[in-house]
């Protein structure tokens, strides 16, 4: 047993796997190890030949095997089996060495066990890992959290095995201490759910309203994909609506059942939101989408309810209706983006993370599932002002979005009218018109609640906090 | 010092200090203990006359004047302070007592108290409580959980306590065992979010779409609330719009603050929501827009955004319009009320709790802020059907949102094109023409999720989980 692999893998399910073949292939010598040791041989019999590969048979070889500090991936489920592995692997380590998990841990779990192996003198990396099987073989994209100290000797590797951008940057960056980096991740798939969502009803629409076939809709898709819509979602999407299943010749997406699953990332996205107090309409109402699509019997007993039928338009009004879909989508997902970066905004405050928002979007651009064009405009807008208030307050997304309002709205106004359900669409225009209304009816709210439960308020005219006694003569009392 | 009293609270903060009093105005000898003993003997002296008030200086003296089984009701801050508490009196009391929680407790904190506090025999009883100050003296709606043994005694005190509504029922019934009864009040508070943010949106258009005044808007929910929309939130709407504040002679809604506070029960509701499964936007989309009022920086940054100016409507069509607006608002409440029962109904199944839906509705008619007429058709719709997929599914409901549907409709389209922000109302129905869908567009999210992740679909026409090879020859396996 040699003591020369640079990094080690333990997990070897396919994301372990692949990430570890990624490594090899890219020059590292890599330990593998498994729980049940057939899928270690099966690795280095079946892609021995791709690199330098040390098969471990036992936790202390494994440890053995690698050189000094240690860097030691987990490639496990998140949860109780993260912890049952750092209980079985943090004995073995010495201070200095690294303990990455690249899994999709929440990040208060990460954070408790950085701190936990802190102590030790253990440097606990938790890593978001976008891009799924093919991402992690080919290239993903990293989002390490964790110490400085570790990134230094492990971010360079992470450059070598991580996608590339359209301009040769490696798709990784460190995105701040504990638990930055799956916090990160987590908000990458809360908006990669809101992303989803919004094709889904630009799709509905073009079918429901403009009465295109999935095929001429998958065309549609292709052509937005040559615009500034450009992403691996809108390419996969007709890819997707274009295929014929072969056992009925129809539409694939017509047998397939509407129900869509989700993991965990986009609720606890939108979780983490509330608890920041960070509005992420759009990502919550993708997320309620699925969980409505879901709950089979209740949709039965409601599909009699009272509505319009949608009246598929002319063939001239068609391509119109399609380009103001484009509009629709583009100027949604916009405010997708600014909800989400908002959210890493102010977690990054919250805990002190100083994340560079510029930095995030660039990684995003490759590997991952929302990587985009796109997102280049985002690094640029966040590069140009790194303390931009939102995406919004960018001059150039401010002014696609008041180019694109007109149809927006008109594409909202058919929808209602028609009975096509666009929650993503609608929770977008809103948060859009309530972020620049010039006075909101909270303040109705804050009488109510002054009213009913003493809870105060403050005036727009000078400074303090108020209440009006209700039930007596109505007047006035600093609180 | 005898041992008389029936019943004990402790923590005279103003909740406690006014459950005492409505305890002991009802006839029930009441021992009364605070952290600080001057709070004790004040409450004893301003109010000793209104019943029999035992006060207690020590724990001891106050477990010691309580006849067994013991009653003793706290009312602290939720969190750290009730659970200081517990650990006080725990030790003090015998098998067979009750310790009632009546603060505004996360039910899973009540499940791990109740759990615990049984292992020593003690019945831990967390009892939601609503209707501020002023209920909590003159009568509360209660939402008591924990055991049948423990409500058998303590149920006919609540009764005699709580509020009745219109036909003299008590606005009190036993929820479930453990954390039911503060769950039910979670989403009491939720509906009540959902209830206010339609309210402030039906006010905002009626004022930037009608070009109502506040007072006029005042007079039409004067108008509203002897219709079906009767309840205490229309009510004290029309109270609040109609005040003039003394200072600058302006509307009061005009010199308070847009920026709209909030406690955490709202956020939970969503949360929990999410756990679950349960599509909640309605809701979701109320708390988002108190925080969104209240991110001050962002939304100056963002007043220059693009969008119409509302354009007033002329009078012949004002009065139309707020006919209009009545429909959207009540059609939107009651997607917030089948979205919230979803919810008690999910978590009842969850955790076994096994609800009474029906019971709910009925306790809900009086004392608390959401209390309205309304309440007594969800309590008949449940009588009728206990198994009610939906409220959406009652007979009633359906055909009263059919009617309205053509308005809410032309509301948010008149909205939409206006620019006036109506999350609310378009969450609620963008989820009513979802829930009719005959099919959803979450077959193609599922498509997305086969070709990206390997996630796998079902079929429309066979049993079993699918998945494409989209990377190969794009044939179909079983998985």
């Amino acid at each position: 047993m040699s003591t020369s692999a640079q990094i080690g893998v333990t997990g070897l399910a396919v994301m372990g796997r692949n990430l570890a073949r990624n490594f090899a292939r890219n020059g590292f010598s890599v330990a593998v190890h498994n729980r049940t040791a057939a899928k270690t041989r099966a690795l280095v019999e079946e892609f021995g030949h791709e690199g330098t590969f040390v098969a471990a048979e036992s936790a202390e070889e494994f440890v053995a095997a690698l050189e000094r500090p240690r860097r030691l991936v987990v490639m496990v489920k998140a949860g109780e089996p993260t912890d049952a592995v750092i209980r079985e692997f943090a004995p073995l380590l010495e201070p200095g060495d690294m303990i990455i998990d690249g899994g999709n841990a929440h990040f208060a779990d990460t954070r408790r066990r950085e701190k936990e192996l802190r102590e030790q003198g253990i440097h606990f990396v938790g890593t978001g890992v976008s891009g799924g099987e093919e991402g992690a073989l080919n290239g993903p994209s990293i989002m390490p959290g964790g110490s400085v100290e570790s990134y230094a000797t492990l971010g360079p590797m992470l450059e070598k095995i991580s996608a590339k951008a359209a301009d040769g940057t490696p798709c990784v960056t460190h995105c701040g201490p504990d638990g930055a980096g799956h916090f990160v991740k987590m908000v990458h798939n809360g908006i990669e759910y809101a992303d989803m969502q919004l094709i889904a009803e630009a799709y509905h629409l073009l079918r429901e309203v403009a009465g295109y076939s999935p095929a001429e809709i998958a065309d549609i898709f292709r052509t937005w994909n040559r615009g500034r819509l450009d992403s691996y979602l809108i390419e996969i999407t007709a890819e997707v609506l274009s295929h014929v299943d072969a056992a009925t010749g129809k539409p694939f997406v017509d047998v397939v059942q509407d129900r869509a699953e989700q993991k965990g990332t986009g609720r606890w996205t939108v979780q983490i939101a509330l608890d920041l107090g960070v509005p992420v309409s759009g990502i919550a109402e993708a997320v309620f989408a699925r969980s409505l699509s879901g709950h089979t019997a209740l949709r039965e007993a409601s599909r009699d309810l009272a509505g319009p039928t949608a009246q598929p338009l002319g063939e001239a009004e068609k391509a119109a209706f399609a380009d103001q879909v484009e509009q629709a989508l583009y100027a949604s997902k916009i405010v997708s983006y600014t909800q989400g970066f908002h959210e890493i905004q102010a977690g990054s405050e919250e805990y002190g993370w100083d994340i560079d928002l510029g930095a995030v979007a660039a990684i995003w651009r490759g590997g991952c599932i929302i990587r985009a064009a796109f997102l280049d405009r985002i690094r640029a807008a966040y590069d140009a002002r790194a303390d931009l208030p939102s995406l919004l307050s960018d001059k150039g997304f401010a002014e696609e979005i008041a180019t694109a309002q007109d149809d927006w709205r008109a594409v909202l106004v058919a929808a209602t009218q028609q009975g096509v359900p666009t929650p993503g669409f609608s929770a977008a225009l809103a948060y859009y018109d309530a972020l620049r209304a010039e006075r909101l009816p909270a303040a109705l709210t804050q009488g109510q609640r002054d009213f009913f439960g003493a809870h105060t308020y403050r005036r727009t005219d000078r400074e303090g906090s108020f209440h009006t006694l209700w039930g007596g003569d109505r007047s006035e009392v600093e609180a």
